[in-house]
């Protein structure tokens, strides 16, 4: 198998963006992509899109056509796959180019997310998002996404003691971060405190510990890395990808407060690399609520199962601490639209390994995490990203 | 690259299958295949899904995991990926497979195609299916799926003289195939001129030349053809792979009546494996309307463009006849439920070559090549197989 770098990146702000179509999004994001790297659109083998619910909210199925249409590519035919896992859309999109370019398929991929999530209202756009959980057990029997993952917490809360204050201190952080990120949709701090008074949304769930509903899009060129030095000098390595499920449905599982999936699919990601936890100098964590940060960090191993709350409120995952988590703003603060969010992680750790994060940049950043999952983490894929 | 066969297939009967849910139709199917596999559910390194309009339908995305959940794949915590390209969802599944295991990532990986046409009212399952073209420039304007087909075989018939009675020819031979397949939604006959009589849906496309929204799901095992002996004597290798796109919109291309995403799909899979349209001892084309059938036969190159509709009146793609098309029945005949098709006519390929089609039976059929596409063919992609 050949290695796998990417060679350019492209992301919107997210958030309301009445003004722009799903496919000028992605026509936009796509765009910056190819120029990011050096190429034209004749290079380009194949595109692969995430996206979760377009024909929910825009009645328009076929996306991965409509996008090599809309962004020109079709004079060269070039093969267009859409790939669908409700929120991990996206990484699950970029495994799939992955796997064709290291299999030796193809040289060159453009990996493309993009979500409408506010051209309906509020409860569409919600009762959208809930069709990644279980059609017949869940949401049509009235679980909301937000109280499935209340009740996650509320049985994290119980077996480890996660407070309050820690579930705040995720939010707060990720905003902290945001205020640095000039294509967050919401750039701007917020305190702890702010965030443990904000409006029940499911109890424990406030609504700061809540992800938007977002539009957005974002794009990554990958490259055989053997070809990568003709395009760019500054490649990033694709060293390690992994993907897991576990059941749709919360009631199938052992545990209410773990999220295995992203455990095995962040092992088989660094078995594939041979690295390890301490190894990441920072990682992208798929915050949808914060619950779901902490739960994560403690299924990846950075932290044992019912400390990471207190690590967090300790500052270790904060810019400039032990491990920074989230210096995008993560889905909280950056936004989230579901399709997108795992290509606009990947995007920020390329800006962090580039060395190129601004404000917001980590020192030394040599190795990044990715973790993106669907549902309550029925899907999870993990990417692992190393500099030159 | 590894080569890799198919070890294993299964299907339902298609149709009103009001009885069945989305899930109990993938678990029937996915058993099946495992079964005839000899394989059990722990060698699954993969599980992908192709499905086009849960959503839309069902109010059910994330159909990857439910599947992996509702089969009992979970324990295993097996990846497991949807891809959808509305009726080219089941065909592109398969790529993506084929892909993975050729590449050396999985070496065993089940794949399935399910789809639920009849929960909804006809008039919803007709735009469910619009959603497959251009939502901004065609189906929210008012064009229906079967009205841009209209314009097509209007063109087609301008452009080539096509007449009434090739179009019928078409879904007469169908139909006559399906009356040998147990499997078909419609295992009967209907005469040509029942065709040629039938009820108008769009100019000149009458509800004969269409294909119905149906119920069904398929499933198919494949493994690397190394491995492939320690399951089954009768494997049937996957020799050439091509995907093609084109643009969604139909006005946007040069000619109407022309499918070139399926001719570049199948140049593709034919220069993958060294063989040529002469090759061919049976085809199964994606017919949604009576018209693509005739074009994608010239697309492929059987026939030379404007020639196919003769041949098909002369007999030439009849069973018995040089180069059998669609002996499952077809979509019109066989059914057609989106995200199972493409595997439905893979299943087919696969009993043929294996000689066990019944009275349907080609003689002495050693090669055989799957054309599935999307939308108006915005998506196309072409498997040829292979037996032993």
């Amino acid at each position: 198998m050949r290695d796998v770098s990417i060679i350019g990146i492209g992301i919107t702000k997210f958030g309301e963006l009445w003004d722009k179509s799903l496919r000028e999004l992605g026509l936009e994001t796509g765009l910056s992509a190819i120029n990011d790297a050096g190429i034209t659109s004749k290079d380009i083998d194949a595109l692969y899109i995430g996206n979760m619910a377009a024909g929910s909210t825009l009645q328009q199925e076929h996306v991965s056509a409509l996008m090599a249409d809309y962004c020109g590519l079709t004079n060269n035919h070039v093969p267009a796959t859409r790939v669908e896992a409700a929120s991990a859309s996206g990484g699950l999109a970029l495994r799939q180019a992955y796997m064709a370019i290291a299999g030796g398929f193809i040289d060159i991929a453009v990996v493309g997310g993009a979500e409408k999530m506010t051209d309906v209202s509020d409860s569409e756009s919600s009762y959208t998002v809930s069709m990644g959980s279980d059609e017949q057990w869940e949401s049509k029997a009235g679980a909301t996404f937000a109280s499935l993952h209340a009740m996650i917490a509320q049985s994290h809360i119980s077996e480890y003691g996660t407070t309050r204050e820690e579930m705040s201190a995720v939010s707060s952080k990720n905003h902290y971060h945001a205020s640095m990120n000039p294509m967050a949709q919401f750039p701007f701090k917020i305190s702890s405190e702010a965030v443990s008074n904000s409006g029940i949304v499911s109890s424990p769930l406030r609504m700061l510990d809540c992800a938007p509903n977002s539009d957005g899009a974002a794009a990554v060129v990958l490259c055989a890395s053997e070809k990568s030095s003709k395009y760019t000098k500054k490649a990033i390595k694709i060293i390690g990808s992994g993907q897991a499920s576990d059941t749709l449905s919360l009631h199938h599982r052992k545990y209410l407060n773990r999220m295995p999936a992203i455990g095995i699919a962040a092992k088989r990601a660094f078995e594939s690399c041979g690295k390890k936890p301490k190894d990441l100098d920072l990682i992208e964590i798929h915050d949808n609520f914060t619950i779901s940060e902490i739960i994560a960090l403690e299924e990846i191993g950075i932290f044992k199962r019912g400390e990471a709350g207190a690590k967090i409120l300790d500052g270790e995952t904060k810019l400039g601490g032990k491990i920074p988590v989230n210096t995008s703003g993560g889905l909280k603060a950056r936004g989230h639209a579901p399709g997108a969010t795992g290509i606009a992680q990947v995007v920020e750790i390329v800006q962090q390994l580039r060395g190129e994060a601004g404000d917001r940049q980590v020192k030394n950043a040599k190795i990044g995490m990715v973790e993106n999952h669907g549902g309550t983490a029925a899907t999870a894929v993990v990417h692992i990203l190393e500099g030159e």
